[in-house]
């Protein structure tokens, strides 16, 4: 009998702390030359994320590990979180630009550009990119496996299909009245694909073989897609001070949204019904899949 | 005996050809969604690159191969010169936006930006960045020789003693009149690691030893060196017409090149002296190093 491995606040607190150690760790310290370039790096990497992904990925590492008779977190699992959290960081130091989105406010924070300015936050999120494969090329796992995760996460952050491709996709649909079939492969690209990549390479570390990942990449695109359209609610529903963000944004820039295409209401009963969908992919590996259903129903029931 | 290959210019059109028809493949096509960025790509990447870190890439490769036993190229030795190529053209793009560098002309065409705009341009040096490591990760060679690979070209882009510090180090140091200590730094980081990383993961990608690689870097920092004084030398004395560039722009902007420290003529000499030095590296591979030293000859003795 395989018990969840602890409740959802403390998975999510040990998931933030072990992966800010990683990360800790992996930066290169303030007083490395050149240094501007690596403050940089580390005020927008320290700027109070949640750290979701490596959250995600331990708890689909934790499951894997579980069923194959192993028992808590692979060791160096958070090296897999702190680099996939390097690249989420990276694109939104690049989406901040003023040649993108032009945020001046991230988290409650001044982006990237704004505290250093844009040649130093162009190129710490390009360094942010290549420390995030000079750190899966570390990973404490066979070759094959490092390979494994390396060309999954590439793909998932390139232009077809990956997290690129989204952004380009994003910027192109702006201004232009969103569809139904624009907001899903924008989702599934921009944000879903990342997601959908943490929960794969987490299993991938912890010995998931080609049935095992076929199956997590299933849950993976379900529960990301609803993560996504609860954000997008959020943006709609909720005031600036209790987001960390400007509020209301997608909506003044006619941004595609799933409320926008479908009206809140429809918004939400299709959160709920994906992860109900995503759960049963799970339903094969029993109660070792509690955690990780923990983790996605809070994502799904949070309010900020 | 080992015969040379063939004449530098076989050499170097073979090098071309090679890379071209791997870019060409790797590239996604213009007719791929999202078409904006895949069109950008394509444009600096084939904005008539001379493809020299490609070809040491391939005459180490050689070489390694010969003293091995082998004949020839190593097949699919072509698609980590276009990684290293697709590494090299995302740092144009993004040192030629107007935060950067400010270029409107690159190889007598008009830069990523001013062609596609800013925003595009951003996000196609990431996505060149991307597609490198999505392309290396599927490299013909066992996975401990593609994660080593990926490794030390990570290593040798990032912000210690690689491409992007070498930016970061030049950015800081305009305006200020260049020391000999600063111009070594910046040229050994930002051109010097990405050329020296070339010639060694192409001996790597042949079966290079641990022993080989090192002498291999040994050779790529002395002639890499070498190369970036005689592109020194050729911006101060070259037209724009004949470079293809803005000429004289290292100078007008108190850039550090090595002739504005130590004047052209110990410039010119230390050029020699260090590949001269080079050579000596490649002495205990004999004749099979004659490939590899016709085309250093080349570069360090080009007028253009």
């Amino acid at each position: 009998m395989i018990e969840m491995q602890s409740d959802v606040q403390d998975i999510l607190r040990e998931g933030v702390e072990r992966t800010d150690a990683a990360l800790e760790r992996l930066l290169p310290p303030v007083s490395q030359t050149p240094a501007s370039i690596h403050k940089a790096m580390r005020h927008s990497v320290f700027a109070g994320g949640k750290r979701l992904r490596p959250v995600l990925a331990m708890e689909a590492a934790w499951m894997i590990a579980a069923v194959r008779g192993g028992s808590g977190l692979p060791d160096g699992i958070e090296e897999l979180g702190a680099a996939i959290e390097m690249l989420h960081t990276y694109s939104l130091i690049h989406d901040d630009l003023p040649a993108l989105d032009d945020d001046d406010l991230r988290r409650g924070k001044p982006t990237c550009h704004v505290a250093f300015g844009e040649a130093i936050a162009i190129l710490a999120g390009d360094a942010l990119q290549t420390l995030a494969y000079q750190t899966l090329a570390r990973m404490r796992c066979s070759a094959d496996r490092r390979v494994e995760m390396i060309r999954l996460i590439a793909d998932a952050t390139g232009t077809i299909e990956g997290m690129i491709g989204g952004q380009v996709l994003d910027l192109e649909g702006e201004h232009t009245k969103p569809t139904a079939e624009m907001v899903l492969a924008i989702h599934r690209a921009k944000t879903g694909a990342l997601i959908r990549v943490s929960i794969v390479t987490g299993g991938i570390y912890a010995g998931a073989d080609v049935e095992d990942a076929a199956r997590l990449e299933k849950f993976g695109r379900k529960a990301g897609l609803a993560f996504q359209i609860v954000d997008d609610i959020l943006d709609v529903t909720q005031d600036s001070q209790h987001l960390g963000k400007t509020a209301g944004k997608d909506v003044a820039s006619d941004k595609a949204t799933w409320p926008a295409v479908f009206g809140i209401e429809t918004a939400r009963r299709d959160a709920n019904r994906l992860i109900a969908e995503a759960f049963a992919v799970l339903e094969p590996w029993g109660d070792a899949a509690g955690s990780l259903k923990a983790v996605a129903r809070y994502l799904v029931e949070r309010t900020h």
